[in-house]
């Protein structure tokens, strides 16, 4: 909402929401997932604040027009609402639409650690959406991009062999900052090469060839929120609050999709490790610094925008049709 | 070699050698880190295989020209041998170098492990250099790239509370694969920003906007040999075979300096950390995976090049000339 561009209101299945966007991008993405997915609804809106309402929206054969995301009753009629703006929009109107009937699928920080809020991945925790049903009002998690990555793939093996401890590092696509961000790591890219000071709007570090910590604020224990929201959100999401876990996050220059090296410790000794989600899960090794087969070193990548938002936000909705 | 560059021998103090070097950029870098040091030397020589010799190479206000690595007393009178070439040339004349009087420091892996060569990193580890003495033949190695630039901030911290288990996983620049490498980034940079096909000569994977893993081969056991080379060479340098290591080693698009996500599990808890040395230190919290402060989580940065590789080698040099 701070750059001003229209965001957006969907009605899913019966009806659903979008959530105020900060970019314009993240609805297109959400639009098409559902596209792609052919997800079925009966009518769909876009709701934004106020400064966007009344603007249009065209996508692929289709024009919407942006309703106000204040306006009384905005939620009216509303079964799914996709969220997908910052905390403070979520935790302002998802209330408000959860009163009204809907079911919130928020992709924001805001309620991921609410104990009353499930934190999903379809594919591999269906049974966190609990008693979430399609008319009965209720709030539902995206977990954060880099935690639904490395959770894709460790929680299979968690269930196998029960990890102990994780040690995560990751290598964050600019674009989790934004398609602002993405645009401007080009064009330090093209400066850099042709020997100019590098453009810096969005981040005071240079992204063109350079690698640095998340841009996440760092929090007074040294972490930063990034690397808690994946310490926090591996222990909700796996109901073990005795796991451990610690995670250093980065970014590097690449345009999309999150890499993450995650060395995993089991109680259990492995036997024989699977890969068969959506996820990239390569370079499985097991983990020579520790005895009897209990650790795993594996590298996961994928993309931080689809499966660790959209993707997963509207997996969440499918899951409330069924 | 195999690009038939000019390479090098160097007298160094008395007199010293400049091993036959892949590309002449590692020998340009040898013979600044001598200029910037001031190292002293009454005689500089440098030899390359037969294909170079004869060739000449100028450096500053001096020209050299290049002498065969093969002809009989090549290494006559020479003190200090700095070897910067492969394994193979290293193994093939290192022991000739010896036979003659000469010390070898060494920047290949060749030797690194035989349990007769010290291991060295003159910061951390002047005692490792042990009967070492001018005049008394000998082989030194210089550590890898990404272990020197890990222990020069680990060893410290495993000096004060004793490292039981260290999880690396690297950021590696495009230079550490030599010149070519880092101009064939900036190509392909250039290509993928113009919406081309990135030219691809010396790896197979697109590093533009990219990253991917270490190019070393992999062994059997799924490890890299950059990773191995981490595990091993740690447990040398510490004089402790029980120390726990493993390591993930990948490449980002930056052009130089690596960078390392290095989680440490001590036997002691910490009171203080300290961070003293060239390699950039930071990004330091006590890993919260870890109870009673047994653990670290630290960012560490040098240049694989300079500290990584030619500094350390003079270094060691400036030990034999106390």
């Amino acid at each position: 909402m701070s750059l001003g561009t229209p965001a957006h209101t969907t009605t899913v299945g019966a009806e659903a929401f979008f959530g105020a966007g900060l970019a314009c991008c993240r609805v297109f993405r959400l639009l098409r997932v559902i596209t792609v997915r052919d997800f079925p609804y009966r009518s769909l809106r876009l709701h934004a604040c106020h400064r966007s309402a009344g603007k249009r929206l065209a996508f692929e054969d289709r024009e919407y027009t942006v309703q106000d995301l204040a306006a009384p009753g905005a939620f009216d009629g509303v079964d799914i609402a996709l969220f997908s703006a910052g905390g403070s929009v979520s935790r302002k109107y998802g209330p408000a639409a959860v009163a009204r009937g809907a079911v919130v699928v928020d992709n924001s920080s805001a309620f991921r650690m609410d104990p009353e809020v499930p934190l999903v991945i379809p594919e591999v925790s269906p049974e966190a959406m609990g008693n979430v049903r399609l008319g009965q009002g209720a709030i539902v998690a995206n977990p954060n991009c880099s935690t639904i990555i490395c959770l894709m793939a460790a929680t299979p093996l968690h269930r196998h062999a029960k990890v102990l401890r994780m040690v995560v590092s990751t290598y964050q696509a600019e674009s989790g900052a934004g398609a602002a961000a993405m645009e401007e790591l080009k064009l330090q890219t093209q400066e850099v090469l042709e020997g100019k000071a590098p453009t810096r709007n969005i981040f005071k570090q240079q992204y063109a060839f350079n690698i640095f910590s998340h841009n996440a604020p760092v929090l007074e224990n040294g972490y930063n929120e990034e690397e808690m929201k994946m310490v926090k959100e591996t222990r909700k999401f796996w109901n073990d609050k005795d796991v451990k876990v610690t995670a250093t996050c980065i970014r590097v220059p690449v345009m999309r999709a999150h890499a993450e090296s995650v060395n995993l410790q089991f109680e259990k000794p492995l036997d024989e490790v699977s890969d068969k989600d959506d996820v990239a899960v390569g370079r499985i090794r097991l983990d020579l610094s520790l005895d009897d087969n209990r650790g795993l070193d594996i590298f996961v990548c994928g993309d931080q925008i689809r499966k660790g938002a959209a993707l997963n936000a509207v997996q969440i909705a499918e899951m409330l049709l069924k």
